[in-house]
This record gives C-alpha cells, sequence and structure tokens, in this order.
C-alpha cells in the first residue's frame, strides 16, 4: 500500500506523505506552457489533457500522491450553467442564479466522460494514488448564486436566511450531482476523494450545520466506505463522526492542536501557510521542519498546504520543502 | 454607572446593553441624507458632522452606548498617505507602501483635533457611553501595503515573509500613532476602547502571535488600566491576559462556547450574523431570542453583532432586533 493510504488509514511509519493543493496549476512553467495553448475550461474538459496536466507535479517533484486536474464548477456546468474564466478574475457564470424558477431549470447533470477517461489515462501511466474531488454543496451553491468569486457571499446569504428552503432545494440538487460525480470517480479509478468546503467561514455555526455540515455528511455516507474521504473547510474544522473520514487542515490552526481536539485516529492534513512558500528558503525549511517535529510519529498525517500553492511561487522553495519532508 | 459599563467590568444585571457595530452607518436614512452633501472623509474630518453622524443611531433607536464615528485609515492618513473613497470600491490609498524607504517616510501624525473636537461635542449632547476605536495595527499596516481592502493579503503576507525585519518597523510606527491617538480619545473623553482586527483570518498562529496579538497587548498595557478594551477578531479569537480587557466576538463561532473557554470574568460583546438582518422578522427574533436564552444572567455580555450592519438592512429588522432585547 502506498505511503499516502497507509496515513489515511492511520498506518504510515517514517516520514509523512507529501502532496499539495492546486500542485497542478499556474506556479509549474510546464504547466504555463500548455496553459499557452489552451484555455484553462480546455484543460478541464480533454483527457489527454487532464492527464498531462495531473502528471506534471509528479514528474517534477515526484511526489506521494496525484490529484485529479479539474475544477469544482464543472458541477453547474454540467447542469447547464455556462462558465468563463477570465485572467485574473477567475471563474464567471454568465448568468448567476436569482430566483427558484433558476434552480429549477437547472437539469440533471450527464456523467462527465472527460473526467472518466483522464482518469483511466492518469492511473495506466502512474502508480501512485490519484485523488479525486468536488466542491462541497455550499461552496458550488454560493460561485452558482454569487457568479464568481465573493469578498461577502453577500447575494448567497440573503437568500439563505430570506428563503431557506428554496436553498435546500438547490444544495439538494448539487448534492445530487456531485455525489453521481464522485461514484463515477471512484469507478474511473480514483483511491481518495477530497471535498473542499472553501466558504464555511462565511457561516455561523447553527448555519454552518444545517447548510454546510449536514450535506458533507450525506455525502460521505453514500460514498463506499472504503474510499478514504477528507474534508477540506477553511476556519473551524467541522467534527469527524464517520469512519475513513478525516480533515484537510487550513493554516490558521496549530495541525497539534487539531491532533489533539480529534484525537489519533482522524486522518489529518495539512497545514503550511502557502504565502510562507514567497519567503526565504530558509524560512521554507525552517516551518517544514517545525511541522514535522510537532508531527512527529503521526501515523495519520498527511503532508500539505494550508491551502492551494500559489501563482509564482518560486520553484526553488517547492523543492526546499520536499526535500525536508523527504529527508525527515 | 450605565448598563454598557457595569457589564464591561462584569457587574451587569437584567438584560445586556446593547449597540451595533457600524450603527452609524449606510443601513439609516438619516445618514444617506447627510452623505449627500458631504463625502465620507468629510465627514470623519468635521467635528459637527462627526457629532451628527454619531449621534444618529442614539436618537432613533436609543443604544446603550454610541461609537465615535471615524475611520480606521484617519492613522495612515495623518502619517501623510492619500486616502481617498470610491464609492463602491471603499478606501483606496493613492501610493500604497512598496518598500522600505516608504515606512521611513511616513511622518509621525499630529494630534487629530478634529477627532478630539468631536467626541466633546458628542459629549456634550448625550449621557450615553461614547466608545473610542482604532484599527489594530495589523489590519492598518495592511490596508497601507495593499491600498485597498484585499481577498488575499498578498502584498502584504509576501513583505511579512520576505521581510519581517521591515514588517516589524512599520507595525511599530502604526503602534506608536495609534497609541497616541487612542490616548487623545480617552482625554477628550470616550469610555472605552474597541480595537479592530479584522484581517486576523489572514495569519497563521505563530505569525498571528508575532504580527498581532503582541502588538495588541503591547498598546493595551500602555493604555490607562480602568479603560475598558474590547479586542475585535475574525476568527479564532485572542487570548486574553490584561485586565479589563474583552473580546467582541464575531459570528463565526458560538458565544457560548467562547464564554466556556473565557471563563466568566472576560468581558464578551456580540455576536448575531449581521446577514441574518436581511431576512424576515421572525428569524430575527428567533435568533436574538436564543442568543439572549443561551447567554441569561451572563454579567459581562454586551449584546452587538459579530461584524458590523449592512448597508440595506431594512429599518423594521433593527427595531425588531433593539425591542426583542429591551423586552427581555
Amino acid at each position: 500500500m502506498s505511503r499516502f493510504l497507509k496515513a489515511l488509514s492511520g498506518k504510515n511509519e517514517g516520514r509523512p506523505p507529501l502532496w499539495l493543493m492546486r500542485q497542478a496549476g499556474r506556479y509549474l512553467p510546464e504547466y504555463q506552457a500548455i496553459r499557452q495553448k489552451h484555455d484553462f475550461l480546455e484543460l478541464c474538459h480533454t483527457p489527454e489533457l487532464i492527464q498531462e496536466v495531473t502528471l506534471q507535479p509528479l514528474k517534477r517533484f515526484g511526489f506521494d500522491a496525484a490529484i485529479l486536474f479539474s475544477d469544482i464548477l464543472v458541477i453547474p456546468e454540467a447542469m447547464g450553467m455556462k462558465l468563463h474564466f477570465d485572467e485574473g478574475q477567475g471563474p464567471i457564470f454568465d448568468a448567476p442564479l436569482s430566483r427558484l424558477k433558476d434552480i429549477e431549470n437547472l437539469k440533471e447533470p450527464e456523467p462527465l466522460e472527460f473526467v472518466e477517461k483522464g482518469i483511466k489515462l492518469i492511473n495506466e501511466a502512474t502508480d501512485r494514488p490519484l485523488i479525486g474531488f468536488a466542491g462541497a454543496p455550499f461552496t458550488v451553491a454560493s460561485y452558482m448564486i454569487e457568479g464568481k468569486s465573493s469578498k461577502t457571499l453577500r447575494k448567497t446569504k440573503r437568500w439563505l436566511f430570506e428563503e431557506p428552503e428554496s436553498f435546500h432545494k438547490l444544495l439538494e440538487k448539487v448534492k445530487q450531482a456531485t455525489l453521481a460525480h464522485l461514484k463515477l470517480q471512484i469507478e474511473a479509478g480514483v483511491k481518495a476523494i477530497q471535498l473542499f468546503e472553501s466558504w464555511a467561514p462565511f457561516l455561523a455555526p447553527d448555519e454552518l450545520k444545517a447548510f454546510s455540515t449536514d450535506y458533507l455528511e450525506a455525502i460521505r455516507k453514500e460514498l463506499p466506505e472504503a474510499i478514504p474521504v477528507m474534508f477540506f473547510s477553511k476556519g473551524i474544522p467541522p467534527k469527524i463522526s464517520q469512519k475513513n473520514t478525516g480533515l484537510s487542515v487550513d493554516f490558521t490552526q496549530r495541525l497539534i492542536d487539531v491532533r489533539e481536539k480529534v484525537g489519533k485516529e482522524i486522518p489529518l492534513q495539512g497545514n503550511l501557510d502557502p504565502d510562507l512558500l514567497y519567503g526565504p528558503k530558509e524560512g521554507v525549511e525552517r516551518a517544514t521542519k517545525k511541522l514535522l517535529s510537532d508531527m512527529q510519529g503521526d501515523k495519520a498525517w498527511v503532508f500539505n498546504l494550508g491551502h492551494g500553492i500559489l501563482p509564482k511561487t518560486p520553484l526553488e522553495n517547492v523543492y526546499a520543502l520536499r526535500d525536508t519532508v523527504y529527508n525527515s
């Protein structure tokens, strides 16, 4: 069994396995080169390109796991929402949802065969475990309502407080589509699933439970128990009550504190601050060593960043991070 | 002693005192009317207008405390940075800081006499306690570097990791200016101080201590012990180790959980989600009653929102909130 899957089942010995959120991304010159020829959505839609981009960081750094190159917004796209990516602005929906009728008009998505095929191509080319993923329903629904990234989620929260019933209707539809998509990924060959609830910090505890955590748990429940599932959620992490389920922890919490809270059985992943990799190499090495020392002997830990690796991150800092982990 | 100051000293009986962050602001028609005639900075710079706007929410709602109408960016402005406010965009510095030389060129600010005079005028017109405030050094420094509000604080964090020494130099300068300004407010007659560290969630625990909390504590230490000081910090609240110091808690945490953590002596303030006030009145009343019931009998609690009240909040919901608190 690979080091990565061992850690997810709490049985890793020696150094922790390592991968980085957004490891296939803009900080890589080979990724930039491919983006010169293809736009972002084209990459997401083309199995051969999915394969190539997914494998790039493995080839360069030899990370312990691959993560499928895709985007959380392929789900609303498959539900009929036209999506484009503006350079610098990120994803934009041409017609965000604004009333109940818009929710009713969403279609049940067809299976995303380009993802299925991409996964198979990746697995033909590498033995490293491949991680599948999706956005959590609340985060995806928020994008569908805001139409783009937002600093406040004002429209979403207004909807949620004004008409919780129709908001739940939307979450339920997104949940169903997400489940189908995750099952397709699992059948195609991913070995673990990560669910991204990036926008959890916009919710107070009661709404967090009703509109986020309950849906995460419902999704986990319908996935095969043998497949490890990791929740990534900024801010206060959700309580884990399901088997083979773990937390990808953001950088605002001390990983040892989270470990103490959840007990030693729950798989944890994280959590260096990605901004740290803009600083000098010595700082990267120092912080990496400190985290390694904090978590020494932890059998259920996957080394990662506490958020996606950033564009323009100097490659030498990624090498320094990797070497420090691999030589530990 | 007023109900507000009693609560801050842990001796309140009966219903909690009530005020709302940003209670003098855009949701008020009488504020909108004044803004037709004067731009935002003119309001901040003119004692008579500071008085008028500060008193508006007291006249309409009879809240238990007033908060000085001002802005956290009057400090960098006084240090020589040209500031303007774009409608919709918020505050913008024409020339954000980008290197050590820019920090060295910041001047030691003159006392802001318009604030001093504004405070005196307010106190002539009301017996309600007046709260003074400032931004915490990290939040203010971040604005000075980013030049405007930011979703990522990328430039700030890059600076912080690349050159922590010069970043501390900046924080130290901002701290000194902030201290002088807070002392001026206290001498002019404010009865409590609130420090806003709005951008704390961008920092991992080690950096949070070094660049945020240490500075908050240093400021508190140099203010008169008799003046209550409240820290507002989004996300995980800082530990309180100083006398007469409390927490203004944002909406992502359950106030009773925070109370359990800090013990019953520490003054707490908060924490309804301001987005809730966009929903139906019944929801506002329900949530208000729930919070009142959670915190029943708490002698050191000030009822407030967990963030500033939002533009376009329906007034009837503010009345509903107030009536529910006042009739409890």
